[in-house]
């Protein structure tokens, strides 16, 4: 109803402007009993984070989480558990300009249409910033799987592309290790080199690139997702559009599917050492809207970053028709940081369906 | 939480499997004195139905709708909405094999592996039938948002393509008439022909096809959707994968925009009129989550119809490898049906943000 | 969000007025598996109807329910169950003056003030009739519990007292079949014939009563109700509340509670054939909003029912001063009926408890 | 669902052990616009914090709060308001014991048996400070109420009666300023003193005692509450049930009225200078779960406070007989410091309904 509240059995309510405060998230619903350290979030946090190499944004955010409550001695308690990313909160004068001009493919308009006000520096809660604590709540929702539900399950999210350079990975063997070796967090290793090229150049333009992230969720029981409204396909599109920047979803076959035939597209059945799986996997491990037991996967479409050190038509809120050139430091891509971003997105539809699952029959 | 419930200040649940009692709806939250009768629901039935044009499932079903509830003299009450249509439910003999070997690509295991349980006849809870609910509340939607918030707001869906046939469709001149005026609802009167005959095609060689079907929203209001988790296109990508066969959602430029640079990505603001306007729409209508005022344009990707009439390797549910043969009257192509569905969610998806926005800010 | 929908886990959408197609329940959330048929239910909406016995309303209402979806074969599917009950819908012109003079203390004024309509005959929404779908609901309820949770669990309700008449009534042994053995459901034998002489003094004097019922509930494990605001007692009280004509809640020690002291309140531990019990149980069977093992009790308070046959001051809805007297057959006393919907509200609190338990801890 | 999260439109979500890094709330669905510093939340803080007077425990809490987000430049932004009140942390050896003995009717024993953990220190998530963020929340929600709904709307809560001491409040008359200008609270000034003197002589004797708020809601327009499960008194009860301590609830007429006849008990409508009002007002404010522009009043009932100073038998959370005395400050009475947080729970429940009441009808 509210807008900043995610999930029904594993619920968060993220709060926090880029400037303020502080941003965080409150989780209602985590078990208790499960080992949760505040460097258990903060990993995720660093990856997620400005500054981290030369590729995204030289931004200095430290991003340091403090656990509020909710956990004792290491491990959880059953009760909300609040996280608090303090802002550095050093107002920067790039904003000055931006606080009267609406930047264009930018919130700060819709924002200013829905509320008749908005917090003008650096984005508000339309910043990237935001997305702290979910990426904090991510990793409270990788560690409730890890220890109760699902040890083996593997959430492995990557580059795929990069304005016109495709990576190629193949889903049954890329791994996080793979990934994280490179600043590009591509699955393709021959493409490392030209992603980061590419992004430097057009950073050097003053330009900015989308791409695209793979997703690949190995080891998934069958049997999750709720039928009807709440399929896990539709869940995770939810999840993924809910991400800044995001323009579309695709599960399986996805789009490409859509040009095939039944015969050629169906997922046959066999039996293989006592378990029932399908011969081929365009159903991207969902059918009907609950998990097969085969991968899930699916891709996820960033547009290029709206920030671009260019001038550009745009009008004030007084509805004048003016010019800005954006300025201060911006991501020329954000595909390297929104891995960990989808990741944790993914994280949370997931444990949410495994506690509903738990209710309605006992096990997961 | 339990899955056939959705949206929030306009809330239905669904119920119904195809074969049984019946199928239908209640929704709670409509606002009251909006003019509502059952024949405003069965023009949108007539439309999803089976057995409404020669290229769609020859099966008769009726599905003609009782209102239960909610209304009295023609207008809303502001009470719950209970609508019903009733199974013809005559069981077909069909379904004898399909109760004990799964479809391939059909949720007949994943079902049984969720729940340990399922009604065998028609395909449950997973049957397209289960989709009457939402057409029959979307048509409410629709009265809500006409007489009450938006008048002259128009949801268009057409098909987009059918295999590899494209239609070529003008988002801004495209209308409901034209859509409607021919069997396949497609946006391009080019594309009428050629797409039946590959529609009759595809049947005749016991094969399906799948599709995309496109949707242009106009005149909608600048302020809807809530920022973070319920953007209006993260609701919309929900709504849209919750229907049966989706694999892909889109908006705006989608994942043929991840390909640009910001430069020719943005969206440049002007004032035109008095009114703050975009020179291109690349955003979809929608940015940061909040309608901008522009049209909102999505694709939505269906796979071809996992009933085929030809002979599959599948498993039963005692865990032999078998084969299986599609019988009975299905669609070789479920888009031409699809229109009406996406309709719905879209409506659905606009009229609980027109009321969260009413709730928030006292008018939407 | 909307009023008409209760419980997160196991979610009902009640629907219907006292006139037009029917009343009924839609639940979500049921488990699969658990036995259901269409007698279950009856047996519960069979002690709630009119004409059941000489001192309740001698209106003639069959309630026959029809299970339109979600159980096959006895058992349920885990699918939406959707449940109705036919209006026999013979408008009575004792409505005729209603429609547009309020009842004093009827809810006809206030569903004016807030929709600006309603419908006029026979209460419509606030008709008593609304609750046949929450005994619907709660016979499914019970049946979850019994199956699934806690099958030694028993929920008792009873009437504790009519005007000024209080019965003695000792929760530790009362049962369903002492209170079932009188058509009062008073829980108290020496009191059934005085409460049937003081109903049918006060009927024959055109005028009406209130009362309480009491509820014991048996065999609870410790462990259920979540801490602060959804603690066990909390959602007892809006369920009780929310039973029409109810005026008060109170838990174990209750009002009278509040005038002890510390020393004399407290429920000390000890520990009983390996169990941690509690001396006494002022608590009611919850502590902290969880339940302790003990027996919860808790009772609820009936206002006389609001339509009696004597002539009353009032306003018409046109704003005139003038006078009304109840016409039809009505409850003098609404205590004997309440007893089945107390009982199904309880078991509707339970059965969500019990879900969401078992979500967060894997067993309940 | 989860149990920390409260409301629908204007939804907060609590966290917060005794013992941790601190306490606080956030609130999602807060209109925009409205002017709310710290101060505002600081005043009520004040009101419920501990050593406020000679009567309340003399531990020594601060409680200053601090706003994280959803503010700029002393108005709200319609973004999540976070607010956080910090712990001092200074963890007391008084603890020690009941790290092991669960302390007679407190929580200890429950929460063990539900989660198989707890922070035992003070009481972790059920200690009286998880208190301090529904008061932070309610603090906003009044300031929303004036700002935007109903300037005149005055929520007087006042003691009503400490053991068997029985205040003589007059409803229509009874003020803020009286009730908070004595340090009991209590609406009465007769009963001051003796009430004073009854809470210090329970203190000295290491004893407690209970009593019960009354609390009058003036100016509510008609037409607020949802029929049916979300009625006015509904959300009332759950809300004030929720409250530590708490064992009743009545609104209206109450428990006694259970005693009345129709004739006794039904309030006549009449006209009085064109508005539709009632002679008198045992209903209470409300009519079919909906306000009726009439004064609401309720009364609510708190047990006497659990740990005293006095030996008790209990067992240990090995299973063992034992006994244990409380230790450390506490309070003899919880009445004073309740009358702050049956106000905001009051002003929480209110603010909800307004903006339901403004999604469904587009004002309130």
């Amino acid at each position: 109803m509210t807008g900043s509240i995610f999930g029904e059995a594993f619920r968060l309510s993220t709060f926090g402007e880029s400037h303020g405060g502080g941003v965080g998230v409150v989780i209602d619903g985590c078990p208790p009993l499960v080992p949760l350290t505040e460097a258990d979030v903060q990993e995720d946090l660093d990856r997620r984070r400005p500054g981290q190499s030369s590729i995204v944004t030289p931004r200095k955010e430290a991003d340091e989480v403090e656990i509020l409550s909710g956990t004792y001695e290491g491990k959880t308690l059953g009760s909300p558990i609040a996280m608090l990313v303090r802002n550095k909160d050093a107002r920067s004068s790039a904003y000055d300009e931006m606080a009267i001009k609406y930047r264009p493919s930018h919130a700060d308009y819709t924002y200013d249409a829905k509320y008749g006000t908005r917090n003008p520096n650096g984005g508000g809660r339309s910043s990237a910033r935001e997305t702290i604590g979910r990426v904090a709540a991510g990793a409270v929702a990788k560690q409730v799987i890890r220890t109760i539900f699902a040890p083996e399950l593997e959430i492995v999210p990557y580059v795929a592309s990069i304005g016109e350079l495709d990576a190629n990975v193949d889903q049954a063997t890329v791994t996080q290790e793979l990934v994280e070796s490179n600043m590009v967090r591509v699955g393709d290793p021959e493409m490392v080199e030209p992603m980061i090229e590419l992004i430097k150049a057009t950073r050097a333009d003053g330009n900015s690139i989308g791409g695209t992230v793979g997703c690949v969720i190995r080891n998934v029981p069958a049997g999750l997702g709720m039928p009807v409204f709440d399929r896990l396909e539709a869940d995770l599109a939810k999840a993924m559009l809910s991400l800044p920047a995001t323009k579309g979803f695709e599960v399986g076959s996805g789009f490409a599917g859509t040009r095939m035939t039944g015969r050629e597209h169906n997922d046959e059945f066999e039996m293989n050492d006592g378990t029932v799986r399908t011969r081929t996997n365009r159903s991207g491990g969902v059918q009907g809207g609950i998990s097969n037991g085969e991968n899930i996967y699916f891709r996820v479409a960033f547009k290029p970053t709206a920030t671009i050190m260019s001038e550009q038509h745009t009008v004030d809120n007084e509805g004048n028709d003016t010019v800005l050139k954006g300025k201060g430091r911006h991501d020329a891509c954000v595909l390297p940081r929104a891995v960990p971003m989808v990741e944790s997105m993914a994280a949370l539809v997931l444990v949410d369906h495994f506690l509903r699952q738990r209710a309605l029959v006992g096990e997961a």
